[in-house]
């Protein structure tokens, strides 16, 4: 546990190592963050919920990290308000990385004196430690996701490495998967870690459908596109049809024209599309529009889970036509990690899967990932179901 | 048909008989509208669906009366802005019940010359009389919801009628009623009307539960208040809680505090809170933290479907933990008409039950109201469940 | 006085007469007011400044009123929201006329029992009289320009009455008026009616100048239009182009263009412009720009008040290029009164002259009107300065 | 001149000097830059000015800096919006000195090759040159202005110097100096530099006054704050008013109250109030307020200039009553640097004198500053007058 901490954290450090320090500022928009902030956040996360519980006496790195670094947790306190997370400058990018080690250090020590601490008081040290593993390894893909936000706001296009193309994807052929009604058990009910909106396994009866082995591509889209699909308001839902017409959007997320051409920005830089690349950066609402034109639909967030070990899945999110909503007999975590999932159960939808940008040991059939329909600035994609 | 449609229409000239002139002209926000509108709006529903349909070279009442009443059609083309309805002198109350009556006039006499129709032709246009029927039913209830948001905020408090209070309601005695796990049939399978969204009778498996036979009383909701309710973030979702900080809400909708006591706007003016009475006007994030507050939750759509015959209901809107989503296998109605429900199904949550003010004839099990979850105008109350 | 006071009381109800109930509600937005209000506010100015003062024992028509009929008097107390005097559907026009003809009584028996008032006290409530009268009379121009602009939003098109086409206005041939520099006398001298904002008459020294005869003409600014006035930057203030490009501005207020017609709503119905009419509905930053078109300039509203004796004025209000700022030793009137002009002393521009609906007996050489720079429904105009 | 160019230049590195990368990079509101950004821009000017236009087949230093660095010139074309300048990550903060560094060379290149330019052309290069210069100047002052507003919303307070205290200032005795009625001569006639709203020198006629030797200290304002200024009405102007009540403002910016004491923030970190300094930090609206409340007033700008030779000034930037507007027979300077002043002309008022983070050799008594009222994260102070 302790090596996958480690593992962990250096992998954080490693994702940042292409960064000048003028990177680690800003925050372009509410809904992402600084890669500054994401460093010292994580760290934070095992002062508040480990150190400061676990170590007497417990003295914090900085009597105000804990306002700057906490994300929601009205639990714990006061913070910094979501927005201005781009406007501190201090601390320096060198005294967070100077407060990771510190934590680190206090963490390790504390395995280390794994003997002098009651078994029950350090199982829960260790139940904690692993959500504060995966809650890291959510922020390592949010650095990308939010990254890429902030860049492409910038006309000259920061490349963040010429490796770092990953919009590709070779797609096989296509076929549909056939899934036989019937009661389906989902839910997740191994003994590893995950999250507790996935807990409490339970029946569901599904009608038969079918399910495409392989997710949009670029050139589907821009057939959409190109039949009108961003003008046409009967293909839309109503809430996505008003922004499409108050934004005057006509392209995916990242997306330009010139000439005739399709162009994205790419962490690797701008790059032209190319037909044959999964699509990513949908919003819910392009996605049900792109289905509705295909008289096809999206699959509910069971049929995907019940459906997945059929087909290879792990380049995007995908869209699921099921609103984020509690399990049976769901149960919130005790304390403060209780606000991690369940407050957010209203107004977005499940998404499924994982990105390419997900870490490997942070993906799971039964994970629940969730964001209001309008966003597209994960790497989302559309798989389509037929009845 | 022909008999439903005229007593329908004026049962609506009815609810407006205790009405001044200056009653109909006001629209206090976006999501309700004013009266003269609404009788507006209704008749041309019949107009645009049937007459100028059905009616060769149908002349229309008026050339703007579309882009006047049209609500969100955007198959039918530009109209007045949704918060735009209550600033429009003209047409007069007058000469939309002249409006009214000229149209209820046409249909009549297209009824009468029903022998000249294609059978196929008139079954269409009864299917069409029959949801526009069912319409005006939907806007006579709004009819109230909406005067009782435009008369709360006049200092006067005015009285629709000394008879219109509707907020009380006997409790009888509490009781569980269990539900036994197993797949169950839901939606409509009947012969009568019902809308699109309630089609797609399916299966679905159901969790053991129990229900209570009755709402939630305003003795029930106070006690929640005076223990804190609205000053606790860990029962609300963080929706809710932002809503509740920000605009500083610690009453539900309607209410007033003076001195020690409760009071709510009704129409029939203003009046002491009676504690045996059902709790009303409440949005889902009350509900929701209210059913926290008592470690119990909300039922889903289908749980409340499934359990209904078991129990009186028919006084409030019951608000359900189902987000508004489409049926297996959802078929929008054609034509411009289905822009009716469909487009809806996004950020909403479903509804179940009716309210005091619910016309009689539009109330079914299977029907699905929706509502964004902050909206409280409407008669909404809470019921319970277990596990 | 008290003569006056009933003829400009009768005065409201005559230009009022032409309405129907319904034009009496609505508040199209928050720098017009409702008819039913206008009608109020001026009853209730004489209620609160003469009869609640100089009445003992004086009982309010009704204990809300106040509430409902203050404009922004602070010193007086909490009141309806400015944006929200269109909601209230009651009182009734009938209870406010009855509410102005209660007043009026008052009024006039006050004055009848004039010998049992101490003479002194006798003199301040005829002081109050008149300044009540001349704000009638602002409220009787104020009726014209926000009935104007609560209608044109009405695809409708009301009319008030067709003999209200007050567009119109013959140019006489233009002369340039030269005024020589030197030290002058500005500011109300007289012994009749003013505002304090007239006060303080004071020296100025004036540079060297000359004065159109005329005010600026339809055909005049259609030219200005059609030389891309409002695409050109390098006309306009910086506040006013940011105006025009994010509101995609390219006419004046109440004109329409079709095919190459100009066309403008005028209480007399949808006009087609006659070239020859005097321009109106400009605001501040249309004059401007299109005085620096002309390589001319607007007169500062000393030029104005001191060239005026020699052109014909009255039929717009012109903009000049002065801020609206206290004259020296600038008085506010004592008691709540005092909140009538002073408090508004920033970020105005000075107008001069008067309209065609205002008043005749409203009207001097010294008066200061002033708005936004942003404010076009008054009738203003453009009289151009060259140095 | 050269020289001058240079030391300017060089002065501006110098204060940059105890600055972090970090520090470089957030905007914390519209009306403040980023320090990058200021650098950048003051260098394009030069670029843009006069290596564009006097140098033949000029090739820029970057192709997309013109966009980054332009900041209201609609004249020279598109740019980044305003809102948008702290989150360039890029170029980086040693790119814009290598950019500082080839721009400065060049221009030093261009006046050693004086000799192969057309004198009229170098005479118009050195006129440019020096409106760069102090144009860098007036940045050089906003570095530190904006700077402590980036930093005061930091809740670990950053200190930019310990020696950068500069809210001191004794006072000597006061004393009221009287300025006698007449005709006097205003704006700039110098053979010097000056910017053109200063330009227009002429005659006004003033009132007798007397202007107070000395600005208004902490303690004098903390003695309106007690005695209720933020809370009386009366006082102030509408618009202030309505500040004050809806952000609920009861102390000066960057000012706390900690149990009864008052700390403000300065770049020098957090201290607490010194009763004998000078007033720093107010708005148009505390100003006026305040002068309400002692029954006095402040000067217009041409009082001020008059008086101004009889008293030291030069701590604070001093509201006077005056709204910028254009002197007679005001003239924008040719070409695009004529957007500089004159577009601004409408809804701010003047401030005279200069500040204590003024570059010595940029201050004049003619100069005209000009903010919009409620701005107060200037260096601003009040100065008395009375009649």
């Amino acid at each position: 546990m302790l090596e996958k901490f480690l593992l962990t954290r250096n992998k954080t450090k490693q994702i940042m190592q292409p960064l000048l320090i003028e990177d680690y500022i800003p925050q372009a928009a509410d809904f992402v963050s600084p890669p500054k902030w994401h460093l010292g956040h994580t760290t934070w996360f095992f002062e508040e919920f480990i150190l400061s519980k676990f170590i007497k006496n417990y003295s914090s790195f900085h009597p105000k990290f804990g306002f700057l670094f906490n994300s929601y947790y009205n639990s714990i306190g006061a913070r910094t308000k979501r927005g201005m997370r781009g406007l501190m400058t201090r601390p320096t990018v060198d005294e967070v990385y100077k407060y990771r080690n510190s934590i680190d250090e206090q963490i390790v020590e504390l395995f280390h004196n794994q003997d002098k601490i009651e078994p029950i008081e350090f199982q829960e040290i260790e139940t904690l430690l692993e959500l504060g593993i995966h809650h890291e390894m959510q922020h390592q893909e949010l650095f990308f996701t939010d990254l890429k936000y902030n860049f492409h706001l910038n006309p000259l296009e920061p490349i963040y490495s010429k490796d770092c193309y990953v919009e590709d994807g070779s797609n096989q052929a296509k076929a549909w998967i056939p899934i036989p009604k019937g009661n389906y058990d989902v839910g997740y009910k191994g003994r590893g870690f995950c999250f507790d909106n996935e807990l409490g396994p339970h029946q569901v009866y599904l009608q038969e459908f079918s399910i495409l082995n392989e997710l949009v591509s670029n050139q589907e889209f821009i057939d959409f596109i190109e039949d009108g699909g961003y003008k046409r308001h009967e293909l839309w839902l109503d809430e996505g049809w008003s922004i499409v017409q108050n934004l005057q959007i006509g392209l995916p997320m990242y997306w330009q024209k010139k000439d005739s051409n399709y162009y994205q920005y790419t962490l690797a830089g701008l790059r032209k599309i190319r037909s044959e690349d999964i699509l990513t950066h949908i919003n819910y609402f392009e996605a049900q529009a792109f289905a509705s034109w295909k008289n096809l639909r999206l699959p509910t967030e069971f049929e995907w889970e019940v459906a997945s070990e059929n087909f290879a899945w792990g380049k995007r999110w995908e869209w699921t036509s099921s609103a984020y909503l509690p399990y049976p007999k769901f149960q919130k975590r005790a304390g403060s990690v209780g606000e991690y999932n369940g407050k957010f159960m209203v107004n977005q939808m499940v998404l499924r899967g994982s990105s390419i940008v997900t870490p490997k040991e942070h993906s799971r059939s039964t994970y629940r990932n969730f964001f209001h329909p309008q966003i597209a600035y994960q790497y989302n994609g559309i798989r389509l179901v037929k009845d």
